[in-house]
């Protein structure tokens, strides 16, 4: 059996946000499985070696291309940004696990990428620039509660958050909800940064307060950045602010800085 | 004035993994700061354009390029994986604010890279697949205490752990330290991975449990994952394991799977 599947990282946007590596691994590939807007980034409307499917199906999705591979195909499995975040990687270990021996023999190579928090804090300076968490609003596949403890642990534990999914039709108040939750944990002066479309030509970020943040700011492509309380802003004339997390804590400054 | 300073994430290791816009920055500058090794992976030995530093010099090289771009000309700053995460663009944001008013003038380009998490998580599956968190174990710029606690709340709240800087010759027995705390908070059975060289081609892989793991199993290179109570291991024949964490909680397995 030669058989091989690549779950590729596309990584926030455009080609030059992808990795050489991607870019190599995709002129491997026989055919491509993703969802619709990911394909359309590397091939044609047309192209015969397209199989879309819906964003919300990803099982379903990683299992044919997990049969495909079966087959003795090299297929590739596109994913947004980093495929281990959030994304298609552990969709495909899922499958792996629970399919037929078949899919255990398979090859499988998974290609990092760039995640939207990483494009997200690029864009705007560098607020995840000591320890952070990532952390999914989506309440689709674990309770909700499970995230409020979770962000509120976090405030806690003073780690910066990056917030994945904050909103989508089908889940239009979580985002309000996290922000209240941590109004009680956090100074309402806390950094808030809403990224939009982070690593593409019409990204945009909007800095803001805890105190100020509303969910209305935040749409599907958004990925919110709730900072610590040593998350600063920089001011500046002509140039967009920058927003970052010092590598230090509170009397710790580096001794080469005096 | 037209000076820039840009910040470029090289990736992991070898230029496959850095970003096609990460490559074509580099073409754009006219010197580059950065430690040694990362200058090595992208210019000769004798270029001039080389200003090598060395690793625990990052303020001091963030206000020379800031100087030099403030000269006029198009300098590149190095960072290995991503220079968001624990890396050279938060150093470059304390130099700017410190500064004098022409840091604050000027154009500043943070190019993401692929962290080493993210290639150590694609390397033996997709451990990161869930909520997670990332955290330095260096206790040079921040209390230890703050690490345990950080550790400990992360426990806590379910979160699957990167832990970057585990373990050098100044510091010795962090990350020791750090597996005992962790053993008060979770099953000895909890999934321990240990990622050396994460996307080089050197890259090895080992996973254990956290009853078993050994601090003398890191080095420098190494990039540690915690897992959480759901973070599973495939066993493959002929085939190396794969590690992942699912996208969902217990009791919320995606229908689509049934």
């Amino acid at each position: 059996m030669s058989g091989r599947l690549m779950v590729i990282g596309l990584g926030p946007g455009e080609v030059p946000g992808m990795t050489v590596q991607a870019v190599e691994a995709l002129e491997r590939a026989d055919c491509f499985y993703g969802y619709g807007p990911y394909l359309d980034r590397v091939l044609g409307a047309d192209d015969p070696r397209r199989v879309a499917s819906d964003n919300r199906e990803e099982g379903e999705r990683a299992r044919e291309a997990l049969e495909r591979a079966a087959g003795g195909e090299c297929v590739a499995v596109l994913s947004g940004g980093d495929p281990g975040v959030f994304a298609m990687a552990a969709a495909v270990c899922e499958q792996i696990e629970r399919g037929p021996k078949s899919f255990r023999q398979l090859a499988v190579e998974i290609i990092p990428g760039v995640s939207a928090m990483l494009a997200a804090a690029a864009a705007c300076g560098a607020p995840l620039g000591h320890d952070f968490c990532a952390i999914s609003l989506s309440d689709n596949l674990k309770p909700w509660s499970t995230i409020e403890r979770r962000l509120t642990l976090a405030a806690e534990a003073g780690l910066v958050m990056a917030l994945y999914n904050p909103i989508s039709k089908a889940r239009p108040w979580q985002l309000g909800e996290a922000l209240e939750r941590l109004r009680d944990y956090l100074p309402g002066g806390t950094v808030v940064v809403f990224a939009h479309a982070a690593g593409r030509r019409n990204q945009s970020v909007v800095n803001t307060t805890l105190a100020r943040a509303s969910a209305d700011q935040a749409n599907m492509a958004t990925l919110v950045i709730i900072g610590s309380e040593q998350t600063r802003v920089i001011k500046r004339t002509k140039q967009p602010p920058l927003i970052y997390t010092p590598r230090y804590a509170p009397g710790f400054e580096p001794g080469e800085l005096h």
